[in-house]
């Protein structure tokens, strides 16, 4: 132990400012608090499921946009990383549902200059600048995958009873119409929702299922 | 909404095989199943933080492996993506804390071949399989950014009152010792844990606070 | 059952508009949803009390205001009113903490107005214009239970281990200032917080327990 | 806040004794622990709605309690009240539901005395002894308020894909039977009662809905 | 499966009254809902620990209570059975803390009666009976396996950093006297709390700790 | 207290070594964790039932095969010894689903040496062992129970409004065969079992329901 201490204090005068270690740890604290705040259609959709987190959500949000980029031919590691950090302002406004956006007006240009501007690296500004002008190819892919994932979680909460969600998922009227690819943009998001709906949430483990001990 | 249909319908006799969207609808229920995934240290640190889950772990790994990555030189690309995927096989093993190591065998190699060998592109599984190498320098950075992610993990309950994670912080004697630094390998590691040792979770908020509506 | 249909029947007939009772009901529905709607300060406080929702900390904040009125002889039906709906509006903009209000415009003059202009009664109108302006003894008094509530919250979370709430609470010193009654702004308010600073969470139970069955 | 510490000491020389502060603080920190109360008909409609508590519960109930006494003409002030405290003695009794109540004898007068008998003004007594004798409209009023709190719950339930809270609602008949209806002993109550049933859970923002920022 | 029903069909005839499994199958559910059943001095802990349900807590004093009849020499079936069955009967009463008994009054035998009378077997009628009674050594040790459950909890939520369990453990002075060994009454009982006491929560995995894997 | 302690300390030199009741608290603290282990069918049934932990099931598990011993004329203290302890090794190896068991291998003797082969007494050990070769009447019986318990578990989900659980009780087809039958092995078993799928979860309060207070 004594002597890593000593490696790191040789380290801080030689290489990086402590300062710059100190900030990337405060943003980490900052985005660990994404896994206390609760996605907010939870309010209007009248689920408990609380492990629907900014942080969980944005974890599938990343792994869904990456294969949208590779589709799409765009560039998955930009992709990616907007996924990544789309929500990482709402650690600093919270989750608004669509109720909600009717009557807040979220200061995002205020929080994306406070929370990344001052980051040792300007990567992460750049990322969510190009992401909230939603004009690059890869930017639109992340918003797509935002989506997605709404559908992906409306089709679970469907399976376990929820009606609302299914009201959400296929309207009111019994014609089941898909509702939620209206709102897809792209081609590989389309057959993605296509087969997110046509999919059951248990059909991946439906294959793999035993019970005999290794 | 018939018109976006037939667009799918058309999509798919040009494009991409029906069948790969299915496979990466089904792959990414899967993933969806790790934010109902539990941390498994939770059993021996008595702790109840149900937002601890496999997802919102996986997203706070990819953020720090990112700047770990920027530090050191590394691809950040491949470190964001082997930090996403790093725990996907828990999916199909469940999280086995310290104690379970001892008595459970994984096989990761039949996991990570099932899970991300018949997707439609080979990237995931060579990171995978780059990642459990541990060889090149973005795996052992994705594999620090995991250890990492447990420093503030134990900050935080330590934070909330935890005695347990006080001692696997400091240690058991009065000599303050931050003994989780011993399991870093890297020089921002070590910088990057000494930071999260010495900041306080909510060091970050203290400049943000206001009472004043706007 | 069938003659209370019938009796349902007859007095939409004679009296009341049904759609005045349909606009109460959905009313009704919406505050419903507070219950669902953590108190945000949970993010900065790293707590998991799923219990502290706007709709239960209405509730002690609408019993402390009608102390408060008492003792400061104010009207004690309109001071309980505005407590009862001093939170109201976030059903429509969700809570935010003290570092969401630095980024968050909340048009709280259109929810009031579309929350409340439409019931069949103006009287929730009035109390929550009334409040608004803290102008009146009794809306200072409503927003002054509301701060009393966080003493009380900070105490309980300090009870269970909550570092956080202790400096809150005390500051960061040792000197153990208490910090929260700054914020009161009358003679019954910094009594009662003084009081809740002086007596223990659990002291109300300590002369009623009983391990004898009846 | 010396100064402020000052102004206590002073103004408890001159003003209440210090003991009624205490004393109300006491009774604030015991209904404080109505938000760890969960209602027990959880038990048989297995239900895991954990935001359903003595306290949330409580809350609704004086919102309801406020619209009937304005359509029924009673005094708005005391049905709140009783309302507010119907349900305050469970904090020294636990809540029972419908199985319960068959084996159980709760000794009410003695909690109403000890917890309300003490305390600073007699008014509460007062109150929960009126609201106990169900003779006046206003606790007749209270106590309707309780049941329609009841109805909405079930809706909100049934909603969410819960047969029991169907058959509470519809009974097992093919009939679709509005049974919660029979409980219900005022005109006010019944046009409300029908009025959430035939509402959704959900009404209440379909016309709010927007997917624009502001 | 056409011939297990057809098995079963004909075992019914023969054999067992279908009724008696019907009365059973409802006996199960009954007891099902014990794990919704929190016990109730989480109220006065301040503790948000959902899983210390009845059924749980049980499930350890069965535990305990085996090594209790084992090292007094008492038969260990029985006193298990009554440790299983001692609070059965709260799926009609709920759970009353120290608080709640002092107003309410259980109708225990009536209960007992209710529950385990009309069972096809009549031993656990008769355990109850003689748990209740608490005359025989058996019915002694499983009432002494509830009190050391209760300091294995306390202990817990000390370590988790509750003020109030330390205070149940060791009093508020400064003495640290262990308080609740006063409730014990046997040898057996007395050397294990002693020991419950001086070892820690996390004492039992801390020699088998590995961060290897097989 | 003094006393006590007097007595605890003649007793260690007397009567059993010390070490063996330090050695039964580890064990009943490690056995507490149960409660904190999630059963891991609730990733595949989306689920968010907390409630359902290694020890609560195991609790039922007990009874159940109570009533199975006693049907079947085996001996009811090893069937339900076998059923407490049958999953306790979960505290060392976590729970495994039926996707999981296709990747894992759980090293169970040496956990059954190592938690059970050091305690005071023998029994538990060769309970496990007599379970773990599942060929006493007992053995079976006790993994009958086990069976039966996910019976009332996924018709306590499907009364939940779970679809996935009805497809595991019921099958995709309209046919709706008693899938979960198939997995019985004994005429009670198997009599419980067509009994748990024909009373409905909330069958057992029918009779029992009542408005009145006593």
């Amino acid at each position: 132990m004594k002597k890593q201490e000593k490696k790191v204090k040789k380290n801080t005068q030689t290489g990086k400012k402590h300062t710059d270690h100190t900030t990337i740890a405060n943003f980490l604290y900052e985005i660990g608090t994404l896994r206390k705040l609760m996605r907010m259609h939870r309010q209007v959709l009248l689920t408990d499921d609380m492990s629907d987190s900014i942080a969980s959500h944005s974890y599938r949000v990343a792994m869904i946009s990456w294969f949208l980029a590779k589709e799409e031919g765009a560039d998955p590691y930009k992709t990616v990383m907007m996924a990544l950090i789309h929500d990482v302002g709402e650690a600093r406004s919270n989750d608004h549902n669509w109720v909600h956006k009717r009557y807040i007006k979220v200061f995002e240009e205020e929080i994306d200059q406070e929370q990344f501007g001052s980051l040792p690296y300007h990567d992460l500004k750049d990322f969510i600048d190009e992401y909230q002008k939603r004009e690059s190819k890869e930017a639109i892919l992340a918003k797509e995958a935002d989506t997605l994932d709404q559908i992906l979680l409306l089709r679970e909460y469907e399976w376990g009873g929820n009606k609302e969600a299914s009201i959400w998922l296929y309207g009111n009227s019994k014609k089941n119409i898909k509702r939620q690819l209206d709102k897809l943009k792209t081609r590989t998001g389309l057959l993605l929702g296509e087969a997110m709906y046509s999919t059951n949430p248990s059909d991946w483990w439906s294959s793999l299922w035993t019970s005999k001990n290794r």
